[in-house]
């Protein structure tokens, strides 16, 4: 077991300004619940935020004192020695606007209705989290960051950073992601939010959509993994030791997808998944630069790392390459590895060899 | 346009005897509903059994006097000159067991209670169904199939007739199917049948899961088309000119999802669509010859063609390859061909020149 951070406190940061949104609404101030891992070096310059996606939050790595059996999600790669080291960098991780796991979102209560807010919290981009986050390096007193980091919609978070704050970073980690979400993304999305917007319980007083939020989430882990990784780990394999021929749990897999809704549908504020979903679909930077994504990054003076997991079918290689392309048609400074992986989209968060190697190759390089 | 076969009435086999199910159940007696094209030769040597897939049902060509609009769901392969073309052959198409749409089912009333089956029709199997289909060989005197065809599951059934009555047919069309399903395919179709049991409306009295089911339609949809052909249909295409930041349909994908839903789920029955994919995932001819594929295909003298589709990702060309390797080790007949096609698994309801050429030839070699 490698070495961990121990025991993480949370911080937060108040922010009591408006805070105008891409969509025309405002939030009249917000909180950000965020930890930090290593130390802010005395120049200031060492500084890493890390972008969490879908389903994240701030807890990265280390414990937290109220789960201290189960480590951040991507504790694998954040800790001393690790991809991102904690021995050299001051890593930074929040929970996005919308979260249901401490920063304003749904589950808050609106001021001008003395309710939490439920679906009336307004939509969030990927672009107003990324310019909350600027507020929050500001808070921070950093004049950059030394790399913005993230995996699927994190990663589109460190691609977004490069376009609309190119003063304050400079490196981004851009990890299993896309330059924006293709028909087919979209269309499991939708049915995600179908199965939670028609499910009887949906934003009906307490009640909470738990059978619609278990079946999102069950098709999202479906695209999560690789065919490769479910045949490996589950193939055809039985519960018991013969078809029962009715509808109770036949297969391993269906066992385990019923049990990841079940889990994931106790804990997590449907609210935030709806919106977390409509954050990636609207996802485009490009869209304000006619369409062309080259022309969208000509202006960032960022170095990239950009990188893909071999058996990701939700963003596949080619989807990164269409990043890695345009950075190259615009001459930045971008690496690019598709690393060999039977895991998948979640490919990103196990510390593969060459994964981790790629990162601290290129947050050393000056 | 090409020829039409016009209206056609449906037919009806009473089966009075005990059927004994693969589970161990026993139906007492069943109906299946059938039509027929072209005409029986003299010699009886004629006659292709069309088998269908999860949603299909026996109107596969031509036009019902109900819906002169809509011609069958094979119509563009079957027909005078077509790829099973009708001036030859003396084409067979009925609604499977456990079907909506005339034959035995879920609607029926269950004579031991006198109220519909609903969820107490007991499922059924593809094995079951080709002995169902047997008896229908018989019941229309015929001595043999020259043909058994199906994509998808029907292709499932037309494999299953060579294992099964191999002294009953002559050649089997096995298109879009594969050996057995994978896990990624039954956990997919495990969130449909999730989808739909998890709606409050399932199974009480009259009332109909309609948003389960299309859910489960919206779901199966997306694994019917090719990332390709969404692209090209759909792409990131909006239905109104900018975002609207809301959860109404803001992408074209979306609104056509929900069209399908809506469509589908006013019409089907819950319980055929969940007795449909339980069948699939049962699906596996080879368990009953320890797992070998070469050893389950030993014993047929059947001729094979086997077809698949480029950019089907639900029953990729890899999965027909394991059907086509088995039978070359067995030292079978067999022709493969991988048709070039955006379309997907749905492929197979499309008349690709190469793709109804195929057919025609393999019919055509005696």
């Amino acid at each position: 077991m490698s070495e961990s951070l121990g025991i993480i406190e949370p911080n937060f940061f108040h922010y009591k300004e408006d805070f105008h949104l891409e969509s025309g609404k405002l939030l009249k101030g917000f909180k950000i619940i965020y930890e930090t891992y290593g130390s802010l070096n005395e120049n200031k310059s060492n500084a890493i935020l890390i972008c969490h996606a879908l389903s994240g939050n701030h807890h990265a790595a280390g414990y937290s004192k109220e789960d201290q059996d189960k480590a951040g999600w991507w504790n694998e790669l954040i800790g001393p020695d690790k991809a991102f080291d904690t021995n050299k960098y001051f890593v930074v991780s929040l929970n996005n606007l919308g979260g249901c796991h401490g920063s304003s979102g749904p589950g808050f209560i609106n001021p001008e209705t003395g309710e939490t807010y439920g679906k009336d919290f307004p939509l969030i981009t990927v672009k107003d989290w990324v310019k909350s986050q600027n507020l929050l390096r500001e808070y921070l007193g950093l004049d950059f960051w030394y790399a913005v980091a993230g995996g699927s919609l994190g990663g589109m978070q460190a691609l977004q950073w490069t376009i609309d704050y190119d003063e304050h970073i400079k490196k981004s980690v851009v990890i299993a992601a896309a330059p924006k979400l293709s028909a087919q993304n979209i269309a499991f999305n939708e049915v995600a939010r179908q199965a939670i917007v028609t499910d009887p319980n949906f934003d009906k007083g307490n009640f909470h959509p738990k059978r619609g939020l278990g079946l999102a989430r069950m098709l999202g882990h479906i695209t999560y993994l690789s065919e490769e990784m479910m045949k490996e780990k589950f193939g055809r394999d039985l519960k018991k030791e013969k078809y029962d021929y009715g509808f109770d749990v036949e297969f391993e897999v269906e066992s385990y997808l019923r049990y990841q809704a079940d889990t994931f549908s106790e804990k997590f504020n449907a609210h935030t998944y709806l919106l977390m979903t409509k954050a990636l679909d609207y996802f485009d930077p490009s869209r304000d630069f006619g369409n062309d994504l080259n022309k969208t990054l000509e202006k960032t003076n960022s170095d990239f790392l950009v990188l893909s997991f071999s058996s990701d079918w939700r963003f596949a290689p080619e989807r990164s390459k269409e990043i890695v392309n345009a950075l190259i048609a615009s001459k930045k400074s971008v690496s690019y590895a598709e690393i060999k992986s039977s895991q998948g989209h979640d490919g990103f968060l196990f510390p593969d060899e060459r994964y981790v190697k790629s990162i601290q190759t290129f947050l050393e390089n000056e």
